[in-house]
């Protein structure tokens, strides 16, 4: 067991669940974890393979035995519940503000021995075992309860520890970039109802991060400027898609969004990362991310799934041109409606928008909260 | 009207609809195509606009007036349905064997004047109107069939419309890429139960092209071969993962598949599209097609959701590069199981599969047919 301070007055104690994987509890109230595991224990699954998609250029992360994981369970078997006598669960203690703890069954592992992705690419590079970490960020102990419903004070810690996942898995020699994502509904595949969300920390740059990268990259070499801060000068300027504000953050639905509900949240003084947001931009992201939420589920009068991603720089590459931003996408158009990726988007990667960006931030400024 | 004769027999005929947009009939039995669509006539939705997703330096289309788009209709108002006394649908004749006509609400559509689409684009660059064309395609009169329930005859059939499409559609200077697809299933989407597909053709290179089109080109500068005749190559070798296999065609399970299923069909002899298919692989097209979507759906004994899109070569580049395959990926990994594209695949472009290739290919053989 160890604890570390963190900001905001958070600290993190870690401990180990009943199959080594790493359980931390981000606290505020000065409470200790002394809680064992009491499940019996036992074995992790096999790190799983990468096998490298020579038409594309793409890893493809081959997880086989994901198969058998739970789906949906109800509330009475929810695993992310804190224990209590009688039904044990992934969470040891009795309860808990923020834990983040290694995936059950994580389509990237810890390898036994490090692994090196080659620089040279091609259909003949051999498979690669998918090196990497998984892990669940509960948001709360209350599984009736979604982001948006949470405290500045709860939001606010859930923050800390996305900073201080983003921190401590950029000193992995294995990992190249880090994910904090959440899916919410199970229109986007959700298989636990409780408020929770992801982190994927990746062996190589994903598809989409690489793509930003070379634009991004393309776009100082040609003038000099970061291509985010160009893209948040323009939203700011235009005002007709920005939808909430404030010292530190600007919310937008971007010029060419891709999604009939699509926002983009940036913070004003752009960051590579989570971890090097200042103290201003950490107190005045809970308001503006419960705002956001808020009006997302507002626009329907329904819980909207969504995904939300943190885009962050690589670990190790393009520190000085991708910038941090928190990207909120939801496939519902209409009530009753769904945008589903098809033919043109799914096999050929070419959105078909719906809605005007312009009329989606309209509705989402109209919402009342 | 006029009349043109095509391969293997085929006749097409094109008619006006009421609002101007063309109708294209194959036929193979002699029939006379005089129906006058009787609708009143109603105005085209204006062209939509494409906006630079600077971001990720890639079009987005934008049709706005596409969202009151009909929604599952029950078959009475089938509009893919031939016409009868008293219910007036998209195809003015009471019977059909296939017909392509312009969709409705489109996309892309024809511009009034010639589009150009600036080879240097930058967060600056500004919308262009959304020139294209978006086709649809019946596959036959029959609501209750599905592509793999029609004959070999009915098969050849949509294939001649396809290559007739494909040829037709590249000598339109606004058009850079040419997309046949079928999007099969509520599960992906589809809004009309009616056995149909899609064709759009891109005044771009669709992103995923466009990756597949450099990743080729480097290919070909390494090694000077071709990077799916290699592929194509490594799939027979190692046999493991073909499903189907005929004199002219191959289908497999690819190396790295990203969906639980995911199958391509290549021909054996390599051409950039359609249009380009000699004789016998025309011929023997029928078999395979239908034999890889009866094993689909036999997998689970169900009717299989799957998004099955022609990759072609670009109309005016990387002809010599790009290979013509047919790609069929279905989200279904269990009965009662889907796969979603949440946060790692949807956001970061990360695909994380959880069936080995080996194992899905080794289910589709298993169907007995």
């Amino acid at each position: 067991m160890s604890s570390k301070k963190l900001g905001a007055g958070v600290v993190r104690t870690d401990r180990l669940l009943m199959d080594g994987r790493t359980i931390r509890y981000y606290d505020t109230q000065g409470q200790s974890r002394d809680a064992v595991d009491q499940r019996e224990a036992e074995t992790q699954p096999q790190i799983g393979e990468m096998r490298l998609d020579a038409l594309n250029n793409e890893w493809v992360v081959m997880a086989a035995h994901r198969q058998g994981r739970v789906f949906l369970p109800p509330k009475e078997l929810n695993p992310l519940a804190p224990s209590r006598p009688g039904f044990l669960t992934e969470i040891p203690e009795s309860d808990y503000e923020v834990v983040v703890f290694d995936n059950r069954s994580p389509s990237l592992r810890s390898p036994e021995k490090d692994v090196k992705i080659p620089n040279e690419i091609d259909f003949a590079t051999p498979p690669i075992p998918a090196a990497g970490k998984c892990e669940v960020v509960c948001f709360t102990s209350n599984y009736e309860a979604s982001f948006k419903d949470l405290s500045h004070h709860q939001i606010r810690t859930v923050l800390e520890a996305w900073r201080d996942r983003t921190a401590e898995l950029s000193t992995f020699s294995y990992i190249e970039h880090i994910a904090p994502f959440e899916n919410r509904g199970e229109e986007v595949g959700v298989t636990l109802s409780h408020p929770h969300g992801q982190i994927y920390a990746y062996p190589y740059l994903p598809p989409r991060t690489e793509k930003m990268l070379k634009v991004a990259e393309d776009h100082k070499t040609k003038t000099g400027r970061v291509l985010l801060d160009d893209l948040v000068t323009r939203e700011i300027k235009d005002e007709v898609r920005v939808i909430a504000r404030n010292a530190d953050w600007v919310a937008f639905v971007p010029y060419a969004a891709r999604y009939p509900f699509e926002i983009h949240v940036a913070p004003i003084r752009p960051v590579p990362d989570l971890a090097a947001l200042d103290e201003n931009a950490c107190e005045n992201f809970p308001a503006i991310a419960k705002e956001v939420l808020q009006r997302l589920d507002g626009v329907f009068d329904t819980k909207m799934a969504y995904i939300a991603a943190w885009h962050q720089a690589p670990v190790r590459t393009g520190r000085d041109v991708l910038r941090l931003h928190w990207q909120i996408t939801s496939v519902r158009r209409a009530p009753g409606k769904l945008k589903y990726l098809a033919g043109s988007e799914s096999a050929f990667g070419a959105f078909m928008m719906d809605l005007w960006p312009e009329q989606s931030a309209q509705q989402l400024r109209d919402v009342r909260i």
